[in-house]
């Protein structure tokens, strides 16, 4: 089998490991005669397996369990966008939102929803979407409209569909928000260092950079869960969730199990420090062939905020950017039409991609550019 | 490898196919490099699986697609204890519960919490609740309290925990009942044959009949889907799962595709009609046993109500309880411990349990009654 080079912007690539382990124990499970989706999620095989991916996770993010607890939930992001309004966004409460990208618009919007039902109100505090709907950077701290004793500042800390990407080292880009302030990280947890002691709910599906779709992953202090509604059904309370150790109801434990396999190579790997430093390098390499083609290949987004885990470019026309997918099609790398509400071309290049193939993407680039440039 | 036999309650035991199948498939899927998991949840290759399982299902169920939607969605039953009042029992409303076990009392629970937010009202139509707490039959018709004009009125077709089935074969047990009628069938669906046109909205978490778990799969009438409120966040209106296609968010891709194999095995053994002729034998094996026992073993489930999917009972003593769970583990019996709530032993005997295993666990319990009774 010749393995795809697969830059898809998620469901993603998995390390191969992960599936080899996968396949090896499909069947039976520790010696058990039986497949861990098969297994009790109350039954101390697959706890032991929930309990690794809460405490790697802990780990691996920084985030220390005495202050914060790990969820694991459904329904990725944008079932979070609606979930996180409807524990925090009380009545006579406002919440503020940075809006980077599609998905930032669609947190708004969910929350604008869930204002007008409960008597809330969701306020755009920043947007950086340009007069041709794009986005191309982050906001400036001045450009920041923040409300005072707002219930909670939400950001998105990588636009998957536009490869912006806020920069967030260990000085936070956020002095100005004495809010508890929400990020969503789904397209670049763990795929960077970020200081988290700035977020109060980290959220993030796990179909990039984690595992497989199907689990989303929440970190979120203590002191957060504390503030939430009680008054909303008891499932979408993550009171509930943090109380029962994500057991309240049955887990998609086969999806945490190879979350599990995943953080256990990531920490084997080295963790979020040595995974930043191989994203830079290859984020790098395809930025550089965009930057010296003599303007065949175009990056809309200001490089200071270009994302190391989404690279976006355009080419003189739709056309060629149709021939180039379809040759990269025929050179083994899938995955790389931009998304349908943009066009273009883009990379998903998230933690189990490997090196190699961006190495190879940059020189198919370099070669399409001399052909038909 | 000796495989278990598995009588877990959820996840359970699936098709040794299936998981044959995954194994084989797992790192390269149909011959693209990649598994299944990697793929694109927009790209043909998962799209294919994906309609097939729609239409498996739709089949299989008998609910033809051009009045009834089939959905995927997450979170399972008791996402969807909060999700049909969403969308359903808006203000002014009443929902009417019909309770006869504690999957019942979750749904009612979680709805009069919907409906104090909303301005709804759920009431209980009939509980057959014991003074014990037991639940041990369905009511009769005249123990329904029905609300002219209800919004709905909610069943719970087999009580996971309590062992209480209704009878839905091809005559409705339901005559009385004008209101849309919605179903949680998480751990009957598929296992029997039901007339489900007198149903409006079918629901069940796919960890017991139909796959593993972190899919739920919903079968609604598209005149149903129309009453639902349009002013709750999108992510929730099961309009925008229907008009996408299960596809408006990314998937569980991967759990989809186990409950499409699942769907294929379901299929080529014969559909419901076999799977209910082998659970009744499977049941009858054990039930035989309980009422030879001379009350060594004890049903509390009056006879009718008996479930074909998860056959409880009770021996003299809670340590003679332990025993029996302690020596069928010795003998590669999995899962007989009853549910916390209740005690006693349980065997969860879905789809997916071979026959065999029954035949297995009949002979034990007959051999453990001779040397223990």
């Amino acid at each position: 089998m010749t393995r795809a080079m697969n830059f898809n912007a998620g469901p993603a690539a998995l390390p191969l490991s992960v599936l080899e382990r996968a396949r090896e124990e499909m069947l039976d499970f520790e010696g058990s005669g039986m497949s861990v989706m098969e297994h009790s999620h109350r039954g101390k095989t697959y706890e032991r397996v929930h309990n690794e991916a809460i405490s790697l996770l802990a780990e691996l993010l920084g985030t220390p369990l005495d202050a914060w607890d790990i969820l694991f939930v459904q329904g990725g992001a944008s079932t979070a966008f609606a979930q996180i309004p409807l524990n925090f966004l009380g009545p006579n409460m406002t919440a503020d939102f940075v809006v980077t990208g599609t998905w930032g618009e669609k947190a708004v919007a969910e929350a604008r929803t869930v204002a007008a039902l409960g008597g809330g109100q969701a306020k755009v505090a920043a947007s950086t979407r340009g007069d041709d709907k794009s986005y191309v950077r982050v906001p400036q701290q001045q450009e920041l409209d923040l409300t005072s004793g707002a219930a909670y500042v939400h950001v998105t800390s990588n636009e998957t569909i536009h490869g912006v990407q806020w920069a967030l080292g260990p000085e936070t880009p956020f002095p100005k928000v004495t809010a508890p302030l929400v990020v969503d990280m789904s397209s670049d947890i763990l795929g960077r260092c970020v200081d988290v002691s700035q977020f109060d709910l980290i959220y993030a599906g796990a179909q990039k950079n984690l595992g497989p779709s199907g689990v989303t992953v929440v970190a979120i202090k203590k002191e957060m869960i504390a503030r939430g509604r009680k008054d909303i059904p008891t499932i979408f309370q993550y009171r509930t969730v943090a109380e029962n150790r994500s057991l309240y109801n049955t887990p998609p434990t086969f999806g945490i199990y190879l979350v599990r396999s995943t953080l256990s190579w990531l920490k084997a790997e080295g963790g979020s420090v040595a995974m930043e430093a191989r994203n830079r390098n290859k984020a790098r390499a395809l930025y550089e062939v965009i930057d010296r083609s003599g303007g065949f290949y175009r990056c809309p987004v200001q490089p200071a905020y270009r994302s190391i885990m989404n690279v976006v470019w355009r080419l003189p026309t739709p056309e060629l950017e149709e021939l180039f997918v379809k040759e990269a099609i025929q050179a083994n790398m899938i995955g790389l039409k931009g998304h349908r509400a943009t066009g273009g071309i883009r990379a998903s290049i998230y933690n189990a991609v490997e090196p190699a193939w961006c190495d190879a993407l940059a020189s198919f680039m370099a070669e399409f550019a001399r052909r038909r440039g």
